[in-house]
């Protein structure tokens, strides 16, 4: 099965089950699954339920769960990849980088239903940082790790071809304050500037355009010099590999490769707009996949809310993927919790925009007509997350049977019940 | 002291006090408190440290705290309120409805040096409701609480002047699903409903006016009308109110009487900027003072995530106040760890607007620049909250000194710090 091939001949099952799940005409999938404005990742080895991601769809979010060198439990990333489904992830990314990553992937892939996403470059290179340093990775073993990932059944997975020795010269002369913030960018740029060669990821594009042809998986281009401040956002570097993914996804197209960009990161809310419709621009309409973005770097602890603000802006201007970020990011690996709260953010977010292009206002209408009725069963069903609405109405030790401990007795709803006869209206 | 007449005269300590803290020329704040588009909310019997809300200022946020009739615990209240200062709430309201309310309000005041603001119509409405109905409401009683919560020291109140019988007869042949959420609007409407009379707030507007030079309280002026789900956003009855609204900001301008405007409540983003902009015509630039807004319902015990993504939009586009949600909204009366988490996401959404507008970007670059040092004790002081960083950062049994529990060793900033050497950048 070649996704883009089949939907430039017609409707495949991929595209009928994308368009039945979003209520949407499957010609209009079909239509952006061919030119390229609609993803939907799909290793046959994985074969996950059908998720498009892009122009027209409604907006999705991605969880990231994984092991680090410090926090190596294989049930502890299941546990979270189950509460992530089960709250709504419409993907989920493994980016373990300790214990035993290739047994954690396998079972995330065995879990889950959603499409999964990798970073490969991240195993390859702390494999060699372990062994010796990151920039002895060797060039086959870049390209052997996304084979190895790809056979494993991921669905999409992020490659940082946008860097190159020209981008890195570029980032020398930078006035910016965090410089390289994105790992995998890192390993990419370290690497550039000790062997002084090119990316190899950028050099063999080709080549990896015919492993993705070949194993069936989405690229995702990595954003490696996305701003890591608010000081450093929509700046050259962040620009400059802009253009060079421009031009990355053009020739993905041109093989039929299924390929999303990914986008920053810290951006001010001033910025958000111009840096969607600059992306939808210059990529020409390439699903844009952002991180957040976080409005300000001053909230360690809520960047989720950060994060939230960020990416429903900039999902209401265009972005059509979020990855969600935890009340952890900036400072340790998130827990279950963590990863629950994040996604309920993010899932917040993607809604709050969708709603704003008009999509999903029967869920809002049938909360508000619950909440008119004060009917708490019918709230808890419509909310994002049931079991907290649950708790924080029992924790009020209210005496009512129908309104809450904040007004008791004062409700606006009840008293209006009482003298408001509306013409015509119950 | 009258604050309006004295700014039109010339500059008072209050104005030199207001410019100070926001970094501003004093004849800017002077201009703005003569012509109302600035408000220092500021009792002399209270007399609170300078706060000054409008144009061209940063962005404000307000706490409301108070007891309710099933939760009555008057020391959990003033510890809200010194944590609601200790984490940066410009103002506290308080918004008790159960136990000893005078005594609850004379200690808040006793204890906050922030404006305290209240909604006097609550204790006289629920006052006649628990001893007959909120609608045997008497006219008298209603000036007779302002006049108390007056000598009291309240700064500023809440007065729901634009509820009309005709008004309420607008509302009746809406199509509204939520018709009136706000406590003091249904008192009102019902009020008007029964009794057949106009709502005695307008009617003797003019008296009102004299009460608050008299006492010299900041009017803020409730949108009782205000929509309670995404569906009555932005409809005929909300602006009907604004309009209402807008002839009485000139009203108390006449008579030097500085007045805020109160707005929603809920509101789809794309309805946000729309909101702003109509208030900020309508009542000629009046600082505008707003619930939320929160842009999707289906988010009980995450709207303060959702009101945070509001107030953000809000504020970047020219709200000047924010009143916080905390994660108990539509649930239960928030406990003291719920203010505190409703103010920081309040706060977040009130910096992430000004750094749009080009305020307050130092302190990101401090925070960026401790990030690039890898250096977690200058991180934290720059943090809205440098406890919850210290904790989340402790719990992830790190083994590095340096980074943290999620990237360990893979650690973007250590390794561009060994190989990125910038041309004449240390």
């Amino acid at each position: 099965m070649a996704i883009v091939k089949d939907a430039k001949l017609g409707l495949s099952d991929l595209v009928r089950g994308v368009a039945q799940k979003e209520g949407v005409d499957p010609e209009f999938v079909r239509k952006g699954v061919a030119n390229g404005r609609i993803v939907i990742p799909s290793n046959p080895v994985h074969s996950p339920d059908p998720c498009g991601i892009g122009e027209g769809l409604s907006v999705k979010v991605n969880v990231n769960i994984g092991t680090s060198r410090d926090i190596q439990k294989i049930e502890e990333e299941l546990e979270k990849a189950r509460i992530a489904v089960r709250y709504g992830a419409d993907t989920i990314m493994d980016l373990s980088t300790g214990g035993d990553i290739d047994l954690v992937r396998k079972k995330i892939i065995e879990t889950v239903r959603v499409p999964v996403g990798t970073v490969p470059i991240y195993q390859t290179g702390l494999k060699a940082a372990r062994e010796s340093a990151v920039v002895d990775m060797d060039e086959d073993d870049i390209f052997n790790g996304i084979v190895k990932h790809a056979k494993d059944g991921v669905d999409f997975m992020t490659v940082h071809c946008g860097i190159t020795e020209e981008s890195v010269e570029y980032l020398k002369k930078s006035k910016r304050v965090t410089d390289v913030v994105s790992r995998g960018g890192s390993f990419l740029v370290a690497w550039i500037l000790y062997n002084e060669k090119e990316n190899p990821l950028f050099k063999n594009f080709e080549y990896l355009l015919e492993l993705a042809t070949e194993h069936e998986f989405a690229l995702s281009l990595g954003d490696g010099l996305r701003p890591g401040c608010i000081h450093d956002a929509t700046d050259g570097p962040q620009l400059q590999e802009l253009i060079i993914l421009g031009d990355l996804v053009r020739r993905a197209r041109e093989k039929e490769v299924q390929v999303m960009v990914e986008g920053p990161g810290h951006v001010p809310i001033n910025q958000i707009e111009a840096n969607v419709r600059v992306e939808k621009t210059v990529c020409d309409g390439a699903p844009f996949y952002v991180l957040g973005p976080l409005v300000t770097d001053i909230a360690p602890g809520y960047d989720h809310i950060s994060g939230a603000i960020g990416g429903a802006l900039a999902a209401y201007f265009g972005a059509d993927f979020l990855c969600y970020v935890t009340p952890a990011e900036h400072l340790s690996l998130p827990d279950v919790e963590d990863v629950k709260e994040g996604l309920i953010a993010s899932k917040l977010a993607a809604h709050a925009a969708d709603l704003g292009k008009g999509r999903g206002l029967e869920r809002d209408l049938r909360m508000a007509q619950a909440r008119k009725a004060l009917d708490w069963e019918r709230m808890f069903k419509e909310a994002l997350d049931p079991e907290k609405g649950r708790l924080y109405r029992s924790r009020g030790v209210t005496k009512e049977s129908e309104g809450c401990s904040m007004c008791g007795d004062v409700c606006a709803i009840k008293i209006l019940r009482d003298y408001l006869k509306k013409d015509g209206v119950c």
